[in-house]
């Protein structure tokens, strides 16, 4: 096996692929990085069984080499060493070179790295995925759409079920879901020209928060396919693969309130500043409680009280107050999360009681909503 | 107590005494933050009682106003908090009140901040350094000094003069020495307009690398004046005091060779490059050593090996050889760190045999000095 590459292509899929690898994995030839060299390209795999990411440098793209001397073959290195190695080499161009005991020797300019390889063969094989029954969305919703929800998943390993974002495909509209039992993040959008419908799959945050990561922007549309226990998610040069979670998602639809006491529209950035503030004092506590009163002259009042420190009062102008006026404490950090994940300069907050769970959209956009269940403190 | 500031001029000085302050320290005032509120200014202080940092901010510059609305007082506040609420207030100024209860009120805009304080006078009186003996030098030059050599003292508390930095000032010569016993650091610069001499002090590394981080290049110059067991730092908004470390330095003139066996004229980058990948394979041991070949040819080569992992040659070339063949392994942490000091594009290293302390200096400069124990392996 061997073949010459251009160091900085090398480099960005080496950088891909460590994203899957992790040196504390229970399957030893998991902590190495698998690289296929076949006449037409380049192929790096990295795996914890849980995600598993292929990235494809091909020999020739548009007129230009990337991968030349080639001669066919298949090596695992150990993840550890190699990265930084192929960052550090002194020359835009790199040689690779694997004889049939799994010695590789890895030369740029008067650089020469003899290292002990193993052999691919016990290298676990990667489920394959059907892709007849995909579908396909542009790079930037998707990682929006895991930004809006992701974040709302559980951390606790209780319910695993929660621990993942639900993620649902029918009558063209894909929905995802994500909730800890105590918040609930969601954002819907409509998918155009396929007719596939995926009932209901559990993506495990972990997964997205690292294919958020891995997803660059400069490539224009990702394709999404389902299996029973597999998610694929597959762009040009990349296929990033995802274990499902095992076990039923609640349904979370009746959790929304479809009325509402008091409606309250304010601009997002000034109410966060105000939260984020209000939670200085309180930053050890776990769930650092705020109290939200609204007032007949448009005035929330937003404060927070940590008896040995000290407390802390807020006012924020609401642009529009309607129903009942309102005492109501949550947990600041929910709120913080929540408003972030907005990306939209003003919300209507919908409350129906201080008691009961109460959710915050954009003015006039429904396809994101964030739900928080309050604390009792009154 | 009362006084109404700018929020930057503040958020700036919180940062610089937030410096000396630790939360773990024997003392429990010395967690906060001293405030102390005069008609000219405001001044804080942090300490840990090896280093005390106070920041001060004059009321008025330059016809700019700073602080206004003074009523003189003092009061020590929770460094826990304190500088993240001033962080994220909402307005460019923030007024201050404290009552006679130490209860302190923070207002910014429609925030508000009620923190309980406490008396300044359990506080302890920072040291008075007699400022008669002081020299003055530019804040880079002495910034440049600190870099050149306080990476080389030792971090082990078996010897505690080794954790410092010895500094002597004679004769109009200022000379910085730092060794952990297997590498030594050495800066001579030449101060002028002072008869001031320093016989000889040594200032703990952690006190330089914090000041270091302090100083900035905006102002110009710093005072430094000793006494017995303190040494300061003055600059125009600024006294920087550390303790001196107690018990005698080390003569370490005589460790230096006067003459060479081999002397080698290289480039500075590509030798540091050929070493910092050499270095790769051995990255968990804690003195990874490389082999250092002199050829003939002019040809250096630079090798490592890790029987598990595998080696690594390297080839340099040297733009000058003199003087006998020469073999000599040493440690890849010291080389790099020694060569990232010097900061000059080409250097001599004088060797005088494989089992001696070899020395390091820019080409025709010997101010800034590296010398390295090699690591015995032939």
């Amino acid at each position: 096996m061997r073949f010459t590459i251009q160091r900085d292509k090398l480099i960005a899929s080496v950088q891909d692929v460590m994203k899957a690898i992790s040196s504390r994995t229970v399957i030893p030839i998991l902590t190495g990085m698998k690289i296929e060299v076949r006449q037409h390209g380049v192929t790096l795999t990295g795996s914890d069984s849980d995600i598993s990411i292929e990235s494809y440098i091909p020999a020739e793209d548009e007129d230009k080499v990337y991968v030349e001397n080639i001669e066919d073959g298949t090596i695992v290195l150990q993840a550890k060493y190699f990265p930084e190695i192929v960052r550090k080499l002194p020359e835009a161009q790199v040689d690779i070179v694997v004889d049939e005991q799994f010695n590789v020797k890895i030369t740029s300019g008067k650089s020469e790295f003899n290292l002990n390889g193993q052999s691919a063969d016990e290298y676990p094989h990667l489920p394959q995925v059907e892709t007849e029954n995909s579908f396909e969305m542009p790079i930037d919703l998707l990682k929006s759409m895991i930004k809006q929800t992701v974040f709302a998943v559980s951390t606790m390993e209780t319910r695993p079920i929660l621990t993942g974002v639900n993620i649902k495909l029918e009558d063209q509209k894909l929905v995802f879901t994500a909730t800890d039992s105590h918040r609930l993040a969601k954002r819907e959008v409509p998918v155009t020209g396929t007719n596939v419908s995926i009932e209901q799959v559990v993506v495990p945050g972990k997964s997205l928060n690292e294919l958020y990561k891995i997803l660059n922007d400069s490539e224009e549309t990702v394709e999404i396919s389902v299996t029973n226990n597999q998610i694929l998610f597959r762009t040009e040069h990349l296929n990033f693969l995802s274990r499902l979670l095992d076990g039923n998602y609640p349904e979370t639809s009746r959790l929304i309130p479809d009325h509402s006491k008091t409606t309250i529209q304010i601009k997002t950035t000034p109410l966060l500043r105000s939260i984020e503030r209000a939670s200085l004092l309180a930053k050890e506590e776990r769930n650092n409680v705020v109290k939200f009163t609204s007032n007949d002259d448009g005035v929330i009042q937003i404060s927070s009280n940590s008896p040995e420190i000290g407390n802390v009062e807020e006012e924020v102008t609401a642009d529009e107050i309607n129903g009942e006026n309102l005492k109501i404490s949550f947990s600041s950090k929910y709120m913080i999360d929540a408003l972030k994940a907005i990306e939209y300069d003003e919300v209507v907050i919908e409350f129906t009681g201080a008691m009961r769970p109460f959710i915050i959209c954009p003015v006039e956009n429904d396809s994101i909503l964030q739900l928080i269940l309050p604390v009792r403190t009154y």
